[in-house]
């Protein structure tokens, strides 16, 4: 191998090699190695990751990516979605974007639990989720946390803050599932802060709108405040009716890992071409051998 | 058609016809007409309904039943269970058992959620359950609801009172798909009477073990009061923690219909055999048109 190498211990800074090889030159890594999947985790909206995932993809490699409009790029960027399904095809493989939100709790189990009903007028799901952990890091920067309203405001203009990116994509899922001619997909993205001009939260609200009636509600609530009390919550209006609450929130960055790793044999097995969370089977935890699941 | 049928309005009681014809001779019914999926509700135990539902097996109908031993017959009656999956196999056909417990809150709810774990050390679902409703009837029976300590007993030896069967096919299936070898799964079933000698509540518990640890514990909790708060809760103990809530309890009679009618164009895709809700694709409600899920 003519590529640079890192053991993942060193890069980390720990003391022990963890005897996982890490590199910068992904060019060498493709041409020179061969894998089933390739979990990729790098970026929010397609056109910023497309010329990374197509090395792989034209190398014959499934991919299961954790960029946001992945999770339904149809809905986010239809003509790179088209390009990148033309490829998939070409290639026999399948391409998965997948995480927490979209990818679980936005999308795949809200889906999961209309299962047990008819009869559905209404969806919504909001998460009330602790973002301290992030503050002065990117996730931070995207939201603009602690970030006075005319601070908040100018990183908003120059597009440094840009929220939760995702709801579209899971909104659109959904709705294809379930049929549902959406008229519109609308989407805000705000701060909320107290009487004293003090940053409370990041709100991101997508909308899926039918007729002029709102049939799937998708929201955020991104807070700097580590004693408030989270949740995801998930109210499907159907029959029977469901008011499902986790609390406290489920952590995002495990989720994420494990949604993408848990979908791995499903994703080896799918037909070629582009999927979405909503396409998937059910997923479970991989404690199992994974290629027992394997067709 | 020979058989004797009346139109459903009529039997239910009903001022008007509803145009759904209703029999209680099913060997005509299924000699004379022929079906995608026959969708079955009678009886409990595998061998009540086994004679039931070879009839449409026979004829080349697949069939999705609430029969509760039928949510993984492997685990309630390997005999039976072999039998049928070989004459389904032989004609084609796949064969679930589905439902809200077995079906969905006990095991593929439960699946669902771990989809976005690892490192699982334990699974608990609790139902709390208000059967105020179900006094008098069969269902009551089977529960033994408002009985004295002395009347329990005697229905359990009588064999009239039974609790909640389903919990052992949940748990074998959710250690199916986690590849938990478990060394038992244990069930008890007892009452819970006041200080004064009320009847509560029946309880019904199964564990499955696995080096003498709990790994998978479902309990039901079965009373008989409108005023007390129910709820479905599932935790999961894993990388990250779920506590998942949901309050009112998942209504049972809309959620096991919905179970079996939703699971229809997944039943109709699969490979002949015998299914559990644990090898169910993603199912979510039909609101779209069932066919354009057909593969």
């Amino acid at each position: 191998m003519l590529w640079i190498w890192k053991d993942l211990g060193e890069v980390a800074g720990l003391d022990k090699k963890l005897g996982v090889i890490v590199t910068d030159d992904a060019d060498s890594l493709f041409a020179e190695t061969y894998a089933d999947v390739v979990i990729h985790i790098a970026c929010t909206y397609l056109h910023e990751v497309y010329p990374q995932i197509i090395k792989p993809i034209q190398r014959g490699m499934n991919v299961i990516s954790a960029t946001e409009e992945l999770g339904n790029p149809y809905a986010s960027d239809p003509g790179l979605a088209a390009k990148l399904e033309k490829l998939a095809k070409k290639h026999g493989v399948t391409v998965l974007g997948s995480g927490l939100s979209p990818g679980f709790t936005s999308d795949y189990l809200i889906l999961a639990l209309t299962g047990a009903c008819s009869e559905l007028r209404k969806i919504s799901y909001k998460r009330l989720s602790d973002l301290s952990a992030y503050l002065g890091g990117t996730v931070g920067r995207h939201f603009g946390l602690g970030l006075s309203p005319e601070e908040f405001k100018k990183g908003v203009e120059e597009g440094g803050i840009i929220g939760h990116i995702g709801f579209v994509e899971s909104a659109q899922t959904i709705a294809d599932r379930l049929g549902w001619q959406l008229d519109e997909i609308k989407r805000s993205m705000e701060p909320v802060h107290n009487d004293k001009g003090q940053f409370v939260s990041t709100r991101t609200v997508v909308q899926g709108i039918r007729d002029g009636e709102v049939k799937i509600e998708l929201v955020l609530e991104a807070f700097v405040d580590p004693e408030m009390e989270t949740m995801d919550r998930i109210i499907i209006d159907g029959v029977p009716p469901i008011d499902m609450v986790i609390k406290p929130v489920i952590s995002s960055v495990p989720a994420t890992a494990n949604a993408l790793v848990n979908a791995i044999p499903h994703v080896i097995n799918a037909e070629p071409g582009l999927m979405t969370p909503g396409d998937l089977p059910l997923v479970f935890a991989l404690e199992n051998d994974l290629r027992l699941f394997l067709k």
